[in-house]
């Protein structure tokens, strides 16, 4: 089973491409509803909360991690991988840096993002890392995730609100755009839109799929034990009539969420 | 002491008028920043994390408790009266549903809020009870909480959303506002413009500091209890530079916040 995390529903737009490039895959989700969003909460925090949802997954069988979470995957990969070294971790950050880097041209690359994911400054360090000639140009954007939850996705505030967060980044002369948040597919036309035709956008939950994919083509053990299923299952730690609206958008689809009360479950951790 | 909480740092503005009508008291004040926001959540959520909130308090040396969130007052002080029935508890929509009948001469009344508070209708209950010929015009406002959280206070991307959010309400006439939500106060100023002169605005923070004043006054016995003190105390569940930037806008001076890990304090109510 691959299990699919985020601190909401935003990780359904990775669930959505995973469906494509693997169908049939069982797959398993979990949004942490009940204490939503993680971007503007403390790296301590948001890893304390990434190492429950982790232990959830596993315990409903996940044998692959996909954390859909850039927060998470700014924050808390080391944490995650010492404390479950069993199992396989994908993340959205580096198959994003390694797109971006394929991208670029002149070497000038964007990201917006949540603040905690910007501030982490772990783009950063993987593109100093890979090419220490690249400039990369950050703009929090947090107004952009209440404003897809609100399904406020062609309104004009949302495009004003988008053109603002972008216009720093286009006065650097950026050829290419991380959308550093798994919400902001959903608004990549007003994306591509403001940002101009110039600028390519690299969006993260295509490029985790694609490397989910290339794992399991290239480990045909891991592959077998995954069994086929039709249907997500998707859980989360709270359900409103907005939170189902809001994951049928994100995933594309209708979908029945299952809610589980997470800090019940993981108190027994603090014994 | 009084205790005081709040979803997160917003509560902060009722803390203020405390200190302004009860100067030298003694004030305990939670904000639960590792989960905040709550009124995006379910009741069931809310009253979860409602119940937590005040046991921390009382375990603090609260003897009054004064809820600061809109969300909380709407869906859970049935449940916290009768968990708590030693402690005398406020609420800030009774005082802001009394003073805007206090207001209102055409009996028609309009509500801001978030999702939930809108949602849990308590404000209609409340006004049918009081003067069944009030009539109550409410749209739910949840992009104003993150905008407010930004310090996007009088940026034009606000002002134009305010303007939005108030539009279907002016046009019913409304000619008093109920501003359900303690971080609406920090916009007043934008409020008061968009939705003109005519329109009063009601501020529940005034309200329930007033009415808090009103119980000490009328029984000194808790008045005597209380030890009058400088500074209050601010615990919060999370602390990120952002959250230190929007404590100090929200109270109006600077403070130090404490950090305490809730989840962990209250693990032993699931065993």
């Amino acid at each position: 089973m691959i299990g699919v995390f985020d601190s909401g529903l935003g990780g359904l737009t990775v669930v959505k491409e995973l469906l494509q490039v693997l169908p049939g895959y069982r797959i398993i989700y979990f949004g942490d509803t009940a204490r939503t969003p993680y971007g503007t909460k403390s790296p301590q925090t948001v890893t304390r909360y990434a190492l429950e949802d982790t232990r959830f997954l596993i315990e409903q069988g996940a044998r692959i991690i996909v954390v859909a979470c850039h927060t998470v995957s700014s924050t808390a990969m080391e944490v995650l991988r010492k404390t479950f070294p069993e199992v396989p971790f994908f993340e959205v950050v580096t198959p994003s840096m390694k797109k971006a880097l394929s991208l670029t041209k002149n070497k000038k690359i964007g990201l917006i993002g949540t603040r905690t994911t910007v501030e982490s400054g772990i783009y950063q360090r993987l593109f100093q890392e890979a090419d220490p000639e690249v400039k990369l140009y950050a703009n929090p954007s947090p107004l952009l995730v209440p404003l897809i939850e609100e399904g406020w996705l062609k309104k004009p505030e949302t495009r004003r609100i988008v053109k603002k967060y972008l216009i720093p980044l286009k006065m650097r002369g950026i050829d290419t755009l991380i959308l550093g948040c798994t919400h902001y597919p959903l608004i990549k036309k007003v994306i591509q839109e403001k940002a101009g035709k110039r600028i390519k956008l690299v969006d993260p939950s295509e490029e985790v799929a694609r490397s989910v994919k290339e794992l399991l083509e290239s480990s045909p053990e891991l592959k077998q034990g995954l069994e086929p299923n039709g249907e997500p299952e998707v859980y989360v730690s709270d359900i409103t009539p907005n939170f189902e609206k809001v994951a049928t958008m994100f995933l594309g689809r209708r979908l029945k969420l299952k809610k589980v009360d997470l800090e019940k479950t993981h108190c027994k951790q603090y014994e």
